[in-house]
């Protein structure tokens, strides 16, 4: 049990490093964001890494890059390791990489330790985690839950995606043709960082993911009526604006008294028709919330835009209320979520069950095979932006964390020491 | 007395109906906004309907345009009477071009009246007053009021400003040297809509104003921290919609309360970085407030930022407040509203006293002349809105008490009879 297999930590450390001078931006972050050109140079390095690593560099018609190590039996479920090399725009280094760079170690060290594993043991770094074209994209493609109509409204714009697409040398029937096999796979185990701040504050080494929040979002359109800003007496203006902002102030009000720890944001906001001495005639809101519970995220829905309509109606405003999105809470495996614990026991690593609040990969993968998440701290809670830091031994603890949770799930412990 | 002088209903009506046309916008109304392509057809029309009327069309640095009636002395001073051709985005059709076409209907019914005025007459169409690029421009050139730091910041940008003044072959030297010789004025007289719904709730026929509200305006930008919205947990966020949501209510709450008849708007609203899934970290907010009291408009500014900076602190924010604009609170002249309503009781027009809360070029002039305006009605108050409506015998009542308040100002008001 003394000496149990480790990673080598300078060469992770290496990779990361390297991997983040590929779309470095001036802010001392990265600015990779997917199928762009500092992405499509960050697959040509990730291939190159798998090559030089000694495994066969793999490519699904999602442009989901692999590094595999067979197992014994070549008709052996795969077990997936993996996360995504794209970033938001000029986010940080260590969201998805580490994921990435933490599997490809992982699969290094166990064969560099000589291990034969009873599970093929496969690296991978999905497409488009962000959502620069598609959120998810490669992960919901791999899990056979991308329909031809996902691809059809891009949040870039149809134009950006058919040039990213071409850039990767990828094709929506590649896209739509990517789905893996549930019955050849083992599960999945993604390593992230944690992107909030309750590791941190609380001292923990390993989160312990054990669901994925549910998102809503809407655009919530408020109408009134433009007015002269002069003339129009303040008392029988209908200000668009009026409405939204006492909405943002009641939503985040509500969220705060009722619906801890769900998550509300207004990232958006537009008026028309947009001059100083104009009274806004329309303004439109991007709302988003997230919560763990279904039960709950379903209530918050209903009390949000309870409030959204209640503000309207005071300042004599309608509501158009456009769903955009909705990402259903995500539970993860309980199987991957004690594995992850024993192996953080095995390491001495304390470790604290928690929920994530952002969306991953997991969630696609938990729809076709078991898939488990751990998360490690992140420094302030700083995360989708260049101050996003992971300390190196949080790094190494986590990804020694992984290592370990494979080993445990392929009833190799024993044989990892 | 009886059959006081009556300018031609249906050759007034007539301009204004086909003036409309230039930049009819789909909604009903006009966009014509100064300097666009619309608003160089608008100016072209005018020259042409100067032109037709009989009068030589002038022109000055600032691209105001006029029609002359000579006095019989060549030496007379002149009694300006006009207002202006361009509008908001998507306005009406009757701000700004009533005034200037009811100048050209008062000089042709004068001429046609064979009437020999001791006042050289000049109906004058200012150069964008609504601010597309700097508010009152063609007015504060003529006034003398127009710096050349004053050319450097336009509402809209340096660039689409350089291509505006090309697009009417004007220059930054030819509008610093518009200045009118005040020795040269008798005065300056502007018919304008109400934009308000005093006069129509009241039932009276013409408002005589007595004051233009002062107006200043600011950018208030909020600055927090962008956070990624889903795993920051709310209570830890520096969202700077927060802040400026609060404001804006906050600030509404306060006028309303201490501050009335003075008005504020909230007209231009943005965050950045601007995503669904991405709290802001700046919000930018356009501020505009107004009250004709100029001692009130101080206490207003202080009450306004003070709100600001304390729902910053709140939400714990910088605020940056960059001033904008301030225009003065301008009593227009004694002399003025008396002859206008000695001309509205003349016609037996019911005539009240009001401020206005509408900027309006009449407020350069009184820097270097005597300048009065009076008001006809707009239905439901309704202003730069596509539906701005004043009736046509409102119109037509207004041109008449603007051409027996000239009558009356020349000594010329038994002729008129």
């Amino acid at each position: 049990m003394s000496n149990p297999l480790h990673i080598n930590a300078g060469r992770l450390l290496g990779d990361i490093a390297d991997l983040a001078r590929i779309g470095a931006s001036d802010s001392g972050g990265v600015h990779r964001p997917a199928l762009s050109p500092a992405d499509i140079e960050a697959r040509a390095w990730f291939r190159e890494r798998t090559r030089t690593g000694g495994f066969r560099p793999g490519e699904d018609g999602a442009g989901n890059l692999s590094a595999v190590l067979p197992a014994a039996d070549p008709s052996a479920r795969t077990l997936l390791l993996g996360s995504h090399l794209d970033t938001v725009p000029d986010g940080g280094r260590f969201d998805g990489a580490l994921g990435v760079l933490a599997a490809l170690e992982v699969l290094r060290t166990i064969r560099e330790a000589g291990l034969i594993l009873p599970v093929r043991l496969e690296a991978i770094a999905f497409t488009d985690e962000e959502g620069t074209h598609i959120s998810l994209l490669g992960s919901k493609a791999a899990a056979g839950l991308l329909a031809e109509a996902d691809l059809e409204h891009p949040h870039s714009s149809r134009e950006a995606f058919a040039a990213g697409l071409a850039r990767a040398g990828l094709t929506p029937e590649g896209l739509l043709s990517a789905r893996r096999d549930p019955a050849s796979l083992a599960g999945y185990l993604e390593l992230h960082i944690e992107q909030g701040a309750r590791l941190e504050q609380s001292g923990t080494d390993i989160g312990v993911v054990t669901a994925i929040v549910g998102i809503r979002s809407f655009w919530l359109t408020f109408t009134g009526e433009a007015a002269h800003a002069g003339t129009m007496p303040l008392p029988d203006r209908r200000d668009a604006l009026w409405g939204a902002a006492a909405f943002i102030g009641r939503a985040r009000a509500a969220v705060l008294a009722d619906f801890m720890p769900g998550t509300m944001n207004c990232g958006i906001i537009s008026v028309t028709p947009g001059a100083f001495n104009i009274a806004p005639g329309q303004a439109r809101l991007a709302l988003e919330f997230r919560h763990p519970d279904t039960a709950v995220l379903e209530e918050m829905e209903a009390a949000l835009l309870a409030l959204a309509g209640a503000a309207a109606e005071e300042h004599g405003l309608q509501l158009a209320v456009t769903p955009v999105g909705s990402v259903a809470a995500t539970p993860l495996a309980a199987d991957m979520i004690a594995a992850i614990e024993r192996a953080a026991d095995r390491l001495g690593r304390s470790h604290m069950r928690l929920a994530s609040f952002a969306g991953h990969d997991a969630m696609s993968m938990q729809a076709i095979t078991p898939s488990g998440m751990l998360f490690v701290p992140s420094v302030g809670g700083i995360s989708h932006n260049p101050g996003e830091v992971t300390p190196d031994a949080d790094i190494v603890s986590g990804a020694n964390v992984l290592l370990h949770t494979v080993l445990d799930l392929a009833g190799a412990a024993d044989r990892g020491s």
